[in-house]
């Protein structure tokens, strides 16, 4: 017997890096670009109103995401006491220019401006965050203008037409992390019309059997341990407990929720959902927060980008 | 002891007549009519292709139950060869028309034409059947043009967009069978764009905790046995068993499926997607097939128009 001092191997993480997936995904997205130079450089306007230290952040991040990939990205800045009718009549410009192939209206708007009526101004082709209720309806019934289609909704590149980003980073980090949908158990938790309801569909399409729990739901720990697949969108810090899991379930956390943490610089400490440290050992996949679902959001609003920009060339 | 020959009082029927509901809504609907009258009478356009008997028989109900409450009724009758755009145009003549408050393009149509870009011409607000993508959007989001709106599910005359009718019908049976759903566990065997979707969406909107049960589902029949509300919606004959089901379920059967019956004169029997005789028993309340959903969807219809008809008056 050896008593080698060679350190046994470590044992495979179970976590899903959504920074390491969304930096391949980047990667790609900017090989693609690069090709299609010739043709076309994908465009996204940002549409950003007042300044709340957030909306900044984010608007920052997403030129910058931009910038590195290649895809031009032109800033619309406007004070809190903008109207509606400006948002709205900036959006058509934005709708009619040829250089402009995604339009992203920063959310929160201020509480004078009714939000669905700026964002459904994007036209449903530029709508690259996929709020639009003509790209919402596509989710449901899976059908083009053109006719019943049957999509390929294994690649989601393929779909003609532009799906929420969050909800389609969580489907694109199961799949790079070789996660089999089809024929699962997934349950989404919280139902909201940016992460739980779209999420739901794009699962239900994939051929999982979903079920949606929500705040009315009576017992939903019992609930949740039917699932292979749980996703959190609840904004709930630390809701999800490792005695609501089935073991070996594969969990992505949507969830960022900031807790006081007196011991950190920031006084504060994000966390998700799911209470990471007490189920990270029963699952066989787990995203961590931040560094999950985060990163990814930017990475789809890129991919629309681009899809859409190669869709308008018709390449 | 007496030995009286008073019968004992027959048990309570747990069978849910949507006969009986549909009549009983109907005649609201005549009185509402009739109340209504110096300002408006609702008006249904009908266009129909071909002469497929099942279609032809459906006009004429719907027509029949027009007259009968009091909306005024407009047939348009095009003979198999007609063209999509002929079809289209006739729409939007129809969309112009201020007699005409609803516009039913019965289906199927014919292969040559794409149906979804017939019922998407038909304007939203005339669009009776729910099958507008902005309609079905609405029941995702729970939104209406206007902005976020917390609807009054409870009252689904009172949502401000047209609900697809048999969908809208299985929740009518519900909600006047007095069996709650707020906090129950459904689930819906079936995810048609016609009826398991939206009525999956409409449990949700009610607080029902859903689950979508489909074809790659593994081990159906596990997971119908933990709901409280089944909904059936698969078109296979007598696919559900009693032991699918949960002591007490209430079981909403919208299959309608023609099975061989060599004893009758018609040589078929209609029955539905549950086995009704072996699954009656064991259940909290049940719907027949026939006499169940399908005389719902027809005064769902009607609803629909009259609704229609209102809003345009601002009654």
């Amino acid at each position: 017997m050896s008593t080698s001092s060679t350190p046994p191997a470590p044992p495979p993480s179970n976590r899903i890096s959504g920074t390491a997936i969304s930096k391949e995904i980047r990667a790609e997205l900017a090989v693609e670009c690069s090709s299609i130079k010739s043709t076309v450089t994908p465009g996204l306007a940002v549409i950003l109103v007042g300044s709340r230290p957030d909306s900044l952040a984010y608007v920052r991040m997403k030129k910058k995401a931009c910038a590195e990939v290649g895809i031009d990205s032109f800033g619309y800045d406007y004070p809190e006491t903008v109207t509606q009718q400006e948002l709205i009549d900036k959006v058509n410009e934005l709708n009619a220019d040829p250089k402009v192939h995604g339009i992203l209206v920063q959310l929160p708007l201020p509480n004078h401006i009714v939000e669905n009526l700026v964002t459904s101004a994007v036209h449903p082709d530029k709508d690259v965050d996929g709020l639009h209720p003509l790209n919402c309806a596509k989710l449901v019934t899976a059908q083009t203008h053109g006719g019943s289609v049957k999509m390929n909704w294994k690649d989601l590149k393929s779909i003609p037409f532009h799906i929420a980003c969050t909800p389609q980073g969580c489907i694109e980090l199961l799949d790079r992390s070789g996660v089999e949908i089809e024929g699962k158990r997934a349950v989404v938790i919280g139902r909201s019309n940016l992460v739980g309801m779209p999420v739901s569909l794009l699962l239900n399409h994939r051929n999982a059997t979903i079920t949606i729990v929500h705040s009315r739901t009576i017992d939903a720990q019992s609930v949740v341990r039917t699932a292979d697949i749980v996703i959190a969108a609840v904004g709930r810090a630390k809701m999800v407990k490792s005695d609501w899991l089935k073991e070996g379930a594969v969990v992505i956390d949507v969830g960022i929720n900031s807790v006081d943490a007196p011991d950190t610089k920031k006084g504060y400490r994000l966390v998700g959902d799911v209470d990471f440290d007490e189920c990270e050992g029963k699952c066989e996949k787990i995203t961590p927060v931040p560094g999950g679902v985060g990163p990814m959001t930017i990475a789809m609003l890129l991919r629309n980008t681009v899809n859409s920009a190669k869709r308008v060339c018709g390449i």
